[in-house]
């Protein structure tokens, strides 16, 4: 068995050398979308690097050399290299990757459940193995989002277990590190923005604040606690939820009052105190819809209403699919056509543009409205051609979505859609009604290229 | 009489003339807060400019050259020149000013009435007016913030007459150029800050863009019709106002937490899309609170709940005010002293720092709520010294009203309070507690120096 530098015994001018020195271990729990990029630069820094993840589909495609995530190209290279020098590789054995590991990166997800509950199963379950696992004097550092006080409260003392068989402070650190990168700018972000950092004792913050330098080097945001930590990182990402919402709120009033709001937006946006964001069919992906439920969650915990803003933002959020059917059905009733006689296309089923990722993402709740009244509903989108998504089949390419469909809904902004040809797409449609989630569509050129145009926030007389 | 010069009549290509001649006679309508500064940038720029007010005391005033701005130092220079030059004169009468005149500006106040439904009675009433004493082929430009669609619904009809004595678009003009100064800084906005421009047609619009261009030589944003530039106006205030609420609330979940918002926010800013707006005791002023139950007015008249977030904010803000005085209350009770034996020092009452204003001050809720419970209240504010505000006679120095007090309330963040000796305060106090809506004072100094501190988001452990 491999010994620990018990890193927490560790002076922390100590802490250099080993790092200098590439005598870390670390141990990344939960290797995907962000924890693979996290686990692949400290390989990358020189570190040896265990992956581990109960997922033993994609451990196995791992250390088959299969780099699962295209939309990352830049990991691709570095994902390669680490692979080949063995200083990265991903198992499902906690034996072989906990107890031998210095400094424990917890990179799980942290879901919700069918009542927009946050679901913390994964970092719970883990953080009690970890009581079983552990090597005394190892760092404990939580990158995932969770709401402030889950890490004093119930993390670390799961970590001790109820007999105490582990102290903490005493016998591990635990600090936070929240991520704070995008579905497809991973590289960019991890090597460019700057990161929270807090513990629950000194030498856990500047264990981990002195790691994260070394390995990322950019700025670190030193915070009193974990719990401060974490709740800006709620804060940040709840303030373009609640934001998109407004505008959204905006987009259906502009609507109703012959206002582009897109228009409008565009003129707000030389007002040195706006901050412009768009509005769309929803709020979709793995952060912003989940950290508004959680400040959602702590407020039902604590009892009263106190986030009544975020509460209406969930809701107007949520609300614009349905926004989106109406609009939809709008265009169908001013051409006298019967939803249930109509082919719709949706373009674009990613929850933003260019990327990969269905997760959350509106068009789920789009379509399956829509199921249940149109004919037929095809989906083309170029990141997911000729698969299965949501229940549907996915088409192969564009033209043949649109063949003789009635409404086109460009529901993702993909750059792929950013230049239709409008003229040859309304040939091909048997009824061209456009319907625009992303104001990206002109809307001029599709009513003289005989298109019946709707779009979200298009008040347009 | 003097003869006008028939604006709308003539060729835009001429427009240019007849501002380097300093042919065209402006009137004002509203000298106030923003009227008069607008008025005197008219009249400083070389033209006849007429200011029309019903205040007959402000008339007076003006026109015995006494300056009634003293927060707008730059105007009062200007103020100076333009009355000894003859280029401006303030006037009570409507024949003596509207009929003369080739361009009529409206600079006035859309405040609310009690139940905050928005009053514009003062617009409709001229714009009625304007009927019987506007030249024909004049121009009529409104600053007021008004609702989307208002202009065109509305006040033009009314300057039309319900007998169409003048016709829109034919014997007159009409555009928005809505004002964005922020009271204090009217001068450094008025030469500095974007303004809207729109018309009811392009000839209004392209006199507008010319004139303002001319006389104020700003960046100008072309609209395409009033109702968007009015949008624009009313989505950048609102969105200052949803997002104080939102931090409002935060701090609220904050202070339950144990987490220190201020640390939260100053944070956050280091994300690139993050933008900070601070906590306080509820939002004041001209603008804000009007402007998004504006929103809710237009939303009330088209049926429907579509703003719900907007709602949210405002009652949220507004309750701020309930909030610093259950601040109070915990305090005292954690002393055990009775609310009804104490004395309540309120600093600070504008409803910003450095400002002498009080429209809409959160300061005035908070007096209210606590006149019904303490023994007594007492008010300093460097901008309303030994005067009477809320029915309350105001102190002439800060000692003096925290001589024997038990309660120092921080409600607006003047200069004069960033650097309070805390030592000094503490010895002229009978119960040191203070309250900080701030975020100004040193938490661990006041209790070093034996205050009982709380704030506003302030729940440090």
């Amino acid at each position: 068995m491999l010994e620990t530098n018990n890193i927490y015994l560790q002076k922390p001018e100590n802490l250099g050398n080993l790092l200098r020195d590439k005598s870390l271990t670390f141990c990344i729990i939960g290797i995907g979308r962000v924890g693979l990029p996290t686990a692949l630069s400290f390989a990358n820094a020189g570190f040896q690097t265990i992956g581990l993840d109960i997922n033993t589909d994609l451990v196995e495609s791992i250390n088959s050399k299969k780099y699962p995530l295209p939309d990352e190209p830049v990991f691709g290279k570095i994902f390669d290299t680490v692979l080949s020098n063995k200083k990265f590789r991903a198992t499902t054995s906690l034996e072989e990757s906990i107890p031998h590991s210095d400094v424990i990166i917890l990179c799980l997800p942290t879901p919700m459940d069918d009542e927009n509950i946050p679901d913390y199963s994964a970092l719970e379950s883990v953080s009690k193995t970890l009581n079983k696992f552990l090597s005394k004097n190892s760092l404990v550092i939580v990158e995932s989002t969770v709401e402030p006080g889950f890490i004093e409260y119930e993390f670390t003392t799961n970590i001790e277990g109820e007999n105490k068989t582990l102290l903490a402070g005493k016998d591990f650190g635990v600090a936070v590190c929240p991520e704070n990168a995008n579905p497809g700018e991973i590289y960019h972000d991890f090597t460019n923005l700057p990161r929270l950092v807090a513990g629950i004792d000194e030498k856990s913050f500047q264990f981990t604040h002195d790691i994260y330098k070394y390995v990322f080097n950019v700025k670190l945001i030193d915070m009193p606690n974990c719990r401060s930590a974490n709740a800006v990182k709620l804060t940040t990402n709840v303030f373009r939820d609640i934001n998109i919402a407004f505008v959204n709120e905006l987009a259906i009033l502009y609507e109703k009052l012959g206002i582009d709001i897109w228009t409008v937006l565009d003129a707000a946006k030389n007002k040195y105190n706006f901050q412009i964001h768009l509005p769309g069919p929803g709020v979709g992906g793995p952060c912003l819809p989940v950290n508004s439920y959680q400040f959602l969650n702590t407020e039902r915990k604590l009892g009263g209403n106190i986030l009544n803003i975020i509460r209406a933002a969930r809701k107007s959020n949520e609300y614009m699919s349905q926004h989106v059917v109406n609009l939809i059905n709008t265009s169908l009733k001013e051409k006298n056509i019967n939803i249930e006689d109509s082919i719709i296309t949706i373009l674009g089923i990613s929850y933003k543009p260019n990327v990969s990722d269905v997760q959350i993402a509106p068009s789920k709740k789009i379509i399956s409205l829509l199921e249940k009244q149109a004919s037929e509903i095809r989906i083309y989108d170029p990141f997911f051609k000729s698969t299965n998504v949501f229940s549907h089949n996915t088409m192969k390419n564009m033209n043949d979505a649109l063949m003789n469909s009635d409404v086109l809904v460009l529901v993702t902004g993909h750059d792929e859609f950013r230049e239709l040809d409008l003229e040859e797409i309304r040939k091909i449609m048997k009824n061209p009604i456009l319907i625009d989630c992303q104001g990206i569509i002109d809307s001029k050129k599709a009513k003289l290229s005989g298109f019946t145009f709707k779009g979200i926030g298009r008040g347009e007389v």
